[in-house]
């Protein structure tokens, strides 16, 4: 578990802020010589006499050699983020100063850290679980709202907690087990068995509601993606442009974000609708969906989590829509069946003519009849499929695969429990359970998960 | 002067660190109510009763609404940046984070800060003169050693000393033509114009000097562009991959910089060599300088600080190379004569055919011969051309205008003490000068003026 915190007795240094020019830029140090390091290239304090979480002013040099006016945050172990002593060195954001200060570390003694490695120091330290670590990542890479909650939910430890309980319960029954084994002179297993079933349910229960979850959790963490089809002149792409634009006003303008990749995502109160192929629907308005075609495109529209099926109201009869439903439902997922260019009157025509659907609803992509409709249709579309807790919401796939292995051994408890296996086998599987829950917090690793897990992330943090 | 500083009078925030993803962004306010803003988002802590230099870890909220876990760096007026109370809250290196907490600084009374507002409201209150300001500028997007050290001499108010030097000189100047106009009846003005035009000439000459540095400051600052000419095969390709590989071992390894650009920039002893038209001498290896075509390739090349004329030893004759002698003379600045596809044997023949120049030089850019000598030369012959003191360099254009002015006035206050001009109207030229002396360091201003200046500084600097 921490057998490896000897390896980390060095001091690693790295920049902690995104490359670039701006107007500050920090270099971050962590381990039992950052003060005594940076202390050589700031003469003007003695840093080691100064108190945790304090700031300290002046010049910094390598040598006799003036490198940056820079600003010197100071946090001494253990009330740091690592539980290391940690110096930040606030600078001028000139990527050429930055990698001076890198350089004057290194030479003074630190070595360049691993990407993840501070938070791996933390991890290793005890001050965070890995779902905790792995949450600061998340957090860092959150783009929306609801990831960014996800994220912030676990790196408090939310998620952490619930399987904490789990654990606890599995421990809890362990103990029953042990205490059958004690008395298995005499003959009083069956007694406890039915309770120790429940008890089996009522945890396998729980880790179902987990892994349920994740359908949530990877919609949130990851988007959904949306296939607009239909005829040419359905108007898709002016749909798209509709949706695009509308999105574009609430862009965030911090400057840099990448535009590119956000004009192809819609946000809708907090999850990301990607929407595929969109620069085929703006070249190509002529990808038609008809009989010899239809397939290939459905076929193109499968990897979609929600197919949004358009269709001109003037030159769709209902046995047209009806056929399209057809194919829709033998081949995709999720769809909704938009009715496109209608006037505001002739609504409910519309309804009656092609029968009422919960699938089914009309725009006008032109004048923006509709299109909170829409959107709200999509998200409750995918929340219908996917939500179904309030609660913690897992969205990491490493621990998803683990509660789906925690699933099985719970499922060989209580099969082998009907089949009146001995204590002793049921408690092996009870250890297999315990394995992987803790394989999910970090309390069992091994190195290279983590050097897996720290890996992805990015260099500084 | 500082008459407009009761306009700043609320409280600025903006992101001081790069855009993008990093292990940690830092959103920045100034103001006096930057404490009082930040800690309706930082329940966790009285930030008002904690003293200036500090650092305090916690959770920013707005509303109920939690945003991230941060660190927020107190400085209180007058001990900061800007004179101001200053906060600076280190969050999660997430742009939609990052976003998040701009926004709620807003909602709570600030405003975003326009590019540079911190650093004019540091002028403004006097922590910065003008060129200090202007120097943080510089010190930002410095990335070579002398355009680093350049800006550090000036933030550190290096070149400010200077000028406040030549002023007092000015000054005293000034008060000498009083003394004459007090004792004007009396008649002694000729004995004192002797030592004012000595004054005034010692003045002119540090003027002079200052504006001559500019040349350097300006290659310091902009780089030096070279042109590789030459026939084809004269091996043009081969000397630029091998001078810029050698380049690429040495660079900034920060993720993020620009390799493309950086790979058309050789850095020779911190001055920028940019190789002007590089990716035509890599795709048209065939851009013939030949009777019919040097003309317009000498045209081209008329734009370049430094030419290099590269030709292969075993096909060109001493009279060929005499014939593109004069053309360069003609035709460019600086030019260096290479003779490349040397063996290391026969140098000493080639000094002899050739006719020893200090112009001439000879590598073989296959084998990596005298490369190094080649960009010695290359640095010498601009620093020749450029260079005169070890001093201060002058590295802006606003500033090197401003001298010019003030060397104008001088000659005229010269012109005047030779036509026996009377003190009051010596008196019009001196406080000329002393105006654009006053320009540089912002002792006299006009917001037009400083608008144009901090426009051009990122925003959160």
């Amino acid at each position: 578990m921490m057998t490896h915190f000897t390896d980390w007795d060095d001091t690693i240094v790295a920049l902690a802020t995104p490359p670039g020019i701006g107007a500050l830029g920090i270099v971050r140090l962590s381990g039992s010589n950052a003060i005594t390091i940076v202390n050589q290239l700031f003469p003007s304090k003695n840093l080691q006499q100064q108190s945790s979480h304090t700031l300290h002013i002046g010049f910094l040099k390598n040598n006799e050699q003036l490198i940056d006016e820079v600003v010197v945050s100071l946090y001494k172990a253990p009330s740091s983020y690592t539980g290391e002593n940690i110096v930040e060195i606030s600078c001028h954001g000139s990527p050429f100063i930055l990698q001076q200060v890198i350089d004057a570390c290194i030479e003074k003694g630190a070595r360049l850290a691993k990407p993840g490695e501070f938070t791996q120091r933390a991890f290793l330290a005890g001050k965070l679980d890995l779902t905790q670590a792995e949450a600061v990542a998340d957090l860092i890479a959150s783009n929306t709202t609801a990831a960014h909650k996800a994220a912030l939910y676990n790196i408090r430890g939310g998620f952490s907690q619930i399987l904490k309980n789990l654990r606890e319960q599995l421990i809890q029954f362990s103990a029953l087990i042990e205490l059958e084994l004690d008395f298995s002179q005499e003959d009083v297993a069956f007694a406890d068995r039915a309770g120790l079933r429940n008890l089996v349910l009522d945890i396998k229960k729980q880790t179902e509601t987990l892994m349920h979850s994740f359908k949530l959790g990877n919609v949130i963490k990851n988007g959904v993606s949306v296939a607009i089809i239909g005829k040419p002149n359905a108007g898709k792409s002016t749909l798209l442009n509709a949706l695009l634009n509308e999105e574009r006003a609430i862009v965030s303008d911090i400057p840099g974000t990448t535009r590119d990749t956000i004009e192809e995502v819609l946000n809708i109160e907090g999850i990301l609708f990607r929407l595929v192929d969109t620069a085929g629907i703006r070249q190509h308005a002529t990808d038609v969906i008809e009989a010899a075609g239809i397939k290939k495109s459905l076929q193109k529209m499968q990897e979609a989590n929600l197919v949004l099926y358009l269709f001109d109201v003037a030159e769709t009869g209902p046995d047209d829509l009806q056929n399209m439903v057809q194919e829709l439902k033998s081949k995709a997922g999720a769809y909704l069946l938009v009715g496109n260019k209608i006037d505001a009157l002739n609504e409910q025509a519309l309804q009656n003519r092609y029968g009422v659907s919960e699938n089914i609803l009309f725009i006008s992509a032109r004048d923006g009849l509709h299109l909170d409709t829409l959107k709200s249709r999509m998200l409750n579309t995918i929340l219908q499929e996917n939500m179904q807790t309030e609660n913690v919401v897992v969205t990491n796939a490493r621990h998803y695969q683990a509660l789906v292995e925690v699933h099985l051994a719970l499922q060989d408890v209580l099969t082998g429990l009907e089949n009146n296996l001995s204590g002793d086998l049921l408690a092996l599987d009870i250890r297999r359970c315990l394995q992987f829950l803790g394989e999910i917090t970090g309390e069992v690793t091994n190195d290279d998960q983590l050097d897996y897990i720290f890996s992805k992330f990015c260099i500084g943090k």
